[in-house]
């Protein structure tokens, strides 16, 4: 198994289609779950055992709010841990972001941008992971980057009518 | 035993003098730990276990950057959790401000002021608790209101001259 | 009495109903007012000082914009105050949160988050502190996390069809 | 008497000093108290009530931390009152700034800037109020900023030096 | 003429609905105004000089995004000016906010809170300082203030059932 | 007369030295001032005029606070205004960021950013405007850009041993 | 070829059409683009070299989120970059306007305010830039400033009704 | 080659300390350099191209202000970057933060907090990423943590006397 996508809440499945969909598009194997560092702290360790068991390679986890999940998550593993901050309270995701990437010295976790595009970037980052090791996957990435480049070029032509 | 007091570092032990002071001089009875949600997970299965067995009132912990610390104990008890925010990072402690008051619905976590003041006022909220059931210390309370207004009508009468 | 709930305008009853439900599925006793800080200041004496006559455990105050009101009761009492910031003006609830936590030294005002998961973990708080002393009001709360659990597991089970 | 000083605290008159060092060079009468919304609430109303009596047109309340100072003197009295946010906590005055413009609808509450320009701006603006009615200190008002003026010209003679 | 009332833009009419109608229940004579401190400089020098040759006592000034206005009035009149900072910009007024309060030592303008509450507590403080030398006007103050505390009385009657 | 530089006070002239040197060093004639938007808002139009005479290319204004010194300036000139936010107030320069920045549509200022590295900035973006239409110059900040990749080479050279 | 305009998405270019008015109502003659730092380093290098060979005065970059690209474009070439900050992430547009004015000192890059007013602001200053060496264009720019206090006078002149 | 250290000026060498010593003390193979996303474009392209060839594993990146830098090394290659923000403006740190984090969806960059801890967080978890196919780091990971829990239990040890 690549990839555990877990989500602070099950309001938060919407973003993580974001995730889900690259990760897909990437055939990349992956596991999704719901946990709460604080309603159910207890399913963190699962996950986590789990995680180890099935040699998981990056753990994604999304989370609004006071986003404790991944730095609770990265606490227990060695697996390095995204976590990508959500705007679903009214602060619009800068407190889910310091939650995330404030983490004191010892257990990093990396926090990609609040919602929709951090969500995505955080499958694209775990992917570029798996591509240290993987040279398909690695052309695929650079596919997927001339594809980008692509859809600007064609946007570029048709501002010229 | 009625307090539980946790720092979430050794260098945060200077701000929590303020916390001790006040408990000391209100005789009321408190623990001391040093707890890093991230770098010692099971210390903090250890503490609120303890605290359960000693029927711990409140317990206050203190913690900087993204301070996961109040919340992952709240996560674990039912015992009210009081956080204080620490400025110890570049930001000021709104990091840590943010992490402690924004959890999501279910699990609270009290937020006092950041810093010095955050930690005073801890203490007091703590034996605010527990007066409910103590005359006693309720009294010492309402000596304590009367000495903050007296030192005020002093300065008052400074001013004067 | 166990609960006072202290709304800051009539416009907050709305947010202030998260509160109430769970007080009331809690079967915790509670008396709701409506007084502001600022607009009617004589209220408060009175909330307070019925308050204290019918021996009130805890006093939620829910407020917007420069929330004083919770500030302004705990200065008049020793009975813990609860203070839920709402984001009701332009600012997010970024004025209001302030204005409950930076209290100065020496008069605690407990914060929670930002409106609607800020006025339910008020009310969970309010429980925490009452079942200090009630053993079946902990039991509830303790159901009460293994719903919140329960409902977790559910929706992982959704996703794996 | 013109105007009432009132600071949240002793460790405010360094500020203060800013307030009063223009008070006294435009000659214009006022008092100085110490006095604390929530360490002392029942001071404010005597110094509301005394500031009544004697017909005190401009109230300046220096404040730092959460500053319901300001909020809590206007609520009592219509003599307009000026607030003076402080930087005494880690947030830099902002917390002080916004609990203290950011007054619900009814009571106002004017903000100066944080800190001691503020402090020297609110006593300018009571001297303006004064100054509606009282053809010299307006004309002094007037001198003072010539004076400013006469310095910047001054200043800019250096710079051709 | 008791008070001046400029907008910073056509566009800003809508809130100061707000302070008008404050005004015209408080039968205060008044004159509106569109000026922009950018657009229309010259305008600015205009409503001053008449605002001075109609003795206006207080004039208010609200602004949206990098809110000049108030302070560009402020530097040339010794009139008292009161600005309302308006959420017009994607920054919720943050912005406005700033460049109204946090004028340099030597030239005030009271900041009022941000939008629609800031321009009603405008109208109210135009009206504290007219009062200071209006006993009716004073008494209509008052029994305002009563009518708002009458409202909550009857609210929390409405609570009651 | 290539560039006018108007500092909002005297206190600011240390920061207006990274500009200073710059022009100085460019060989790039210019005209220093102190003038404040708000305690010597004549001087503006003198200034303003005077830049008008001598066909002066850009004007730079350096201001803290509620920065409104380059918005006035440009309210009143074509000629391009380039605003340097100061951290002199206790809000590290974000009020003056926003103040300059924030300018509504129709008259704009360009900001740049906070401090001694903005003032600096300000200088080379002035030099780059004159370099338009003056080969010479251009060469001369190609120079300088190679300058700066030179010492980071250096640097790095220095990193090997 | 007088200005480049190049957006960072296709999603910006409803914004860009501020610009794109007000540069046509000119007659300014532009060129538009789409290019992105991260998704298409490489297309930058080509505007910026293309830009340099048709002798652009004036490069307009208007993008969102972490905003490098008018840094980006700044970094290759002598010819004035402005750039626009966009509120399309969550941040409301401060994570793009820091990314654009918080340039280190040596490579400037020219901030206007944030969304459309600062994409209409971006267009005049390019126009100002212009009609330094253009009498005709400098006409136009004083009759659109003419035209903005002729809109303000009959707003006011229809406020008088 | 593991793990390239750049960083965006000679003066963030001293954070960077904390990175390389961590790297040091787990054998980790990297080299080091100085590069500028503004300064010095070249340089960019010059590092990551030999990165590529050196089969690097992961770039991390420290910088201040507007931090760029890592972003822009993103956008040319699949190595997956982390980004260190650094406190050297007068924000804080929060620029540089966001610079980092908020990319647009596709191009991802990994971001740590902000200064020292952000700098050591960094080192960790590009080992931990090495660590997925290395079993012995993966211990060495381990007995790390082990050792910062050894570290909280000899302090908690302290506090008993």
């Amino acid at each position: 198994m690549d990839v555990y996508l877990v989500c602070g809440s099950k309001s938060d499945l919407g973003v993580a289609e974001e995730c889900k969909n690259l990760l897909d598009s990437f055939a990349v194997s992956y596991r999704m779950f719901i946990a709460s560092a604080h309603r159910s702290p207890d399913k963190i360790d699962e996950i986590v055992e789990k995680a180890e068991q099935e040699k998981v390679k990056v753990i994604i986890a999304l989370c609004g709010f006071a986003a404790h999940l991944p730095g609770v998550i990265a606490a227990k593993t060695t697996i390095p841990v995204v976590g990508v901050p959500l705007d679903s309270s009214p602060l619009l995701g800068v407190d889910s972001l310091l939650s995330i990437v404030q983490m004191p010295g010892g257990v990093p976790c990396a926090g990609m941008g609040i919602g929709k595009s951090g969500a995505k970037n955080a499958a694209i980052f775990a992917i570029q992971i798996l591509a240290l090791k993987d040279q398909k996957l690695r052309n695929r990435l650079l596919a997927y980057r001339k594809e980008q480049r692509d859809k600007i070029e064609e946007a570029n032509r048709e501002l010229s009518y």
